[in-house]
């Protein structure tokens, strides 16, 4: 349960009272307003505010474009266009804020996606709550052995029971150790800041999070990826959802271009060429490494 | 004029649509949404959207610091210590967009604050109007005699004459042979990117930009000041004007720790020490250089 | 001549004094050291510092992925996985200092990538030299007939000569005016900071600019590019020799996965899959606009 | 021993292959260079690279002001007034790089510092080591009692005896099962970027990181002052002592104006007027709160 009473009474309380503006809003993204989505076993993703539209988008390219844009291209068009170019500033002039609560590890990563601005929950000044993230049985994946960085296939039986009985075992220990340092019951009582420190990484926190959509885009091309890890790309999928029905055609262009298209270098390029000419291309005569000519062959099936 | 008969059309239709929202609203800047403010002889600032609100500042400090705060400290306090003490992600929280008309010369300044969005009238693509700045007669202004990047009395008599005939004959000229230069009038025409470069740093521009509350705040803590060229300071300051009723603790808060206020050194905190102490303190005594010190009586006087 | 006799001597002495290090050194760039680089008529870009090599970039990639990755890869195989994978960081790590000279016009372009360092001349404090871009005959290009942003032909002729005299005088007679204006011979003198104002968008400013590689090869990918303006072009070219010298590999990396490659829709990649098994692609049945069709054509040319 | 002998072999490498450089170099940074300044007690602090020097941060400013400030200014004075004055960009032009290594909970606070660039040991990809912070008796601090986020006295006797043994045993018997987890002995091991999430926040990671003058002054002002973490405290104290040796007179100028100095409100420097006049001014008459007027009698004793 993501939300607490309190919360919740809250989110109802928002959202019994609309108010009358003149700034463009969207139906779409109105809907989801405070509404958690709820995301792993704790976590979830609300939208707190949002600004601009599939239209300021466009609003935006056509002071830069100036007089004759109208006339030649519809909005649709217009964002394929400027999607396609990398013309991201007009992309910049929409904005959205989250309120997003995930494990500590999880934040780490998400952090590192610099151009935006964020308020996290301060375990200096406050006390975390009690609750960490323990993957449902699916998501309990052995190491790649293809791939550093990667999962392989669940684990099972008792490794995997082992496993879930040391994650639940050492955070809740971990988490009674936490309140019997800080507590100042007959003692002095560990500072918070210090404290903290015995909590592992599946402990949950929370933020605001804001940012503009060409940033949020970079975002999401790399954290709902295949290669992103698990945990993340739970979070950045229920994004998704979110910027589908905010601006719809930006994110119909993203998909194509960004998601569902390819980066490929001249020497990729080049070997197209001539296979499509008929030239019998391999590995060995590409130019490219192994790495390379397995990746080059993943996009072309 | 600055706003065309097309553009006021514009704004009177979006002003006469409100639709419903569960957002934040602020009745206070509402009421400035799309109306142009002029400033100078043909620019304006035009809110386009905005996001957040005090409460929102205060929300995302409640979240950094958890349960308790809210009982400590009401909003207005809040945001006053939060600015006391730099603490600036909160403001982070706001973001304000503005269409603004302005010259060149005002916009290569206003450029050099990198973190914002900006979405500028292309000269490479579209056609630029002839619309340049001359300034009013109180605006003509000597070059300082004691500091080199200000400015001296009006102008005046016939010296003020010669001024104002070169900057509206040379913009005048310039204009007509940018004119004849692209025109396809019997003649191929010239690529427009390389017209414009016969155009003066008066004409005018414009844009969108789009900005957060903390880095406004530094845009208009430089730029509102007595030290900025006047002709960005009159758009910062009906900027203010505008942030005045969109986030009321907020920018009185600004005003009374950033406007209002000193930055002190180490050297000149310990001479208002001695000072409280009885000792007469002067420049040969303070440890500091004779500008410093014309600076330290400027603030205590 | 853009260097004045001044600055060649600052330039001859500090070349004729090194010093010892023990940070990073890379003889390729430091025979570019100080020495001015000529672009356009009056400009010029002069390495000041630089910090970092090919190895620093593979060091900090090594951070990141700990044990093992020395034994994997080479420095230029980890090179180029980290350009084709969009793992950015590691470039971050490099960082050069330029000092450019450019015309105004090109300025207003550059500034625009905005994760950069910039000290600019000040025309509000010092008086601007009177220097011009005038184009060369064959950079004289007319409007382009298919694209709004475009060139096309060089223009000649007539039309030439008086777009050439236009450009000449005009900028003459404003600087003779900006002269006269800020003069104090016999009269107060207009303020530094309007005078300027009189001056065309072909006069040469200066500027110190300093970025890290990522941001770099971000701006070369743009302003190296067919599509850029020629005359900023050939400012990213002349910067395209340092860092070839300076990080080879990683150049070279660059060259391939952005200069040389394409980034492809889902679209187009379903295109090129079909296409491979025989069938026939035809704008109508691509699902394509006739403007992206007509680029996805010109990649596989 | 923060450095383990491979490190050390290489730093030892490193320093005895000094080469020659045509770049502004600084005696007193590269003494520090490969060098690990330990801290906390596994972490530590080595300048990997640096660019620029007090020099060329006036270069930088003299490129702004053009013609004429080489005479006005020596340049400790022109450092001096670019302090008081704010402006940045100058500062901008000199750029470190460190190799840090830092408990992870520290790693959390200073990565909210974005203007800078990071390459962290990925715990994905690569194993973390056994090595966790584990505070001095003196360092285990109490909650302060009048402030949230802060320290009291150190605790002693049992109190503090229990906090040690929980803080080391969790975090041994967190990283024993971390280790039992991704064993692949007998059975197919857990996925590294999943088990890492058991291992509590004072576990120890490294990385680089990159930044310019002006943002590690930021930095150093927030946490190297006496309200920042001890924990963090510790490596800006540090990296002061290498920023005194690499550009002494800016790092003066910070000391002055930043670390020693005070940002009054308007409201305070109209008391001071008042006080300085003779009046007697008290919290009540003040127009401050209360948490405000102790702040400023703190600046005033």
């Amino acid at each position: 349960m993501p939300l607490s009473p309190d919360q919740q009474a809250e989110v109802d309380e928002l959202r019994s009272a609309p108010t009358q503006t003149l700034r463009a809003t969207v139906p779409g993204i109105e809907a989801h307003l405070y509404k958690a989505m709820d995301v792993l076993d704790h976590g979830f993703v609300r939208v707190i505010d949002y600004m601009g539209d599939d239209s300021a988008i466009c609003q935006a390219a056509r002071v830069s474009y100036g007089r004759g844009t109208k006339s030649v291209q519809n909005d649709e068009g217009l964002i394929r266009y400027l999607m396609r170019h990398w013309h991201s500033t007009p992309f910049e002039m929409c904005e959205i804020k989250l309120h997003v609560k995930l494990p500590v590890f999880v934040a780490r990563q998400w952090i590192r996606h610099r151009t935006a601005n964020v308020n996290e929950y301060s375990a200096r000044y406050s006390i975390l709550d009690r609750e960490f993230y323990i993957p449902e049985p699916d998501a309990l994946a052995a190491q790649s052995v293809v791939n550093n960085q990667g999962r392989g296939e669940a684990l099972s039986g008792e490794e995997a029971e082992r496993v879930l009985r040391y994650l639940r075992d050492d955070a809740m220990r971990s988490y009674d150790h936490y309140e019997e340092m800080i507590s100042q019951d007959g003692q002095q009582g560990l500072a918070r800041e210090l404290a903290r420190m015995n909590l592992p990484a599946n402990i949950y926190t929370q933020w605001y999070w804001k940012v503009d959509l060409h940033n949020l885009f970079h975002f999401l091309r790399l954290r709902a990826d295949a290669h992103a890890q698990y945990e993340i790309r739970v979070y950045a999928d229920a994004i998704c959802e979110v910027v589908k029905d905010w601006v719809p055609a930006a994110y119909k262009a993203f998909e194509d271009y960004r998601m569902g298209g390819a980066n490929l270098s001249g020497t990729a390029i080049t070997c197209i060429q001539r296979m499509l000419k008929g030239e019998k291309v391999t590995q060995e005569n590409s130019g490219m490494s192994k790495g390379e000519w397995r990746e080059f062959l993943a996009v072309l099936e």
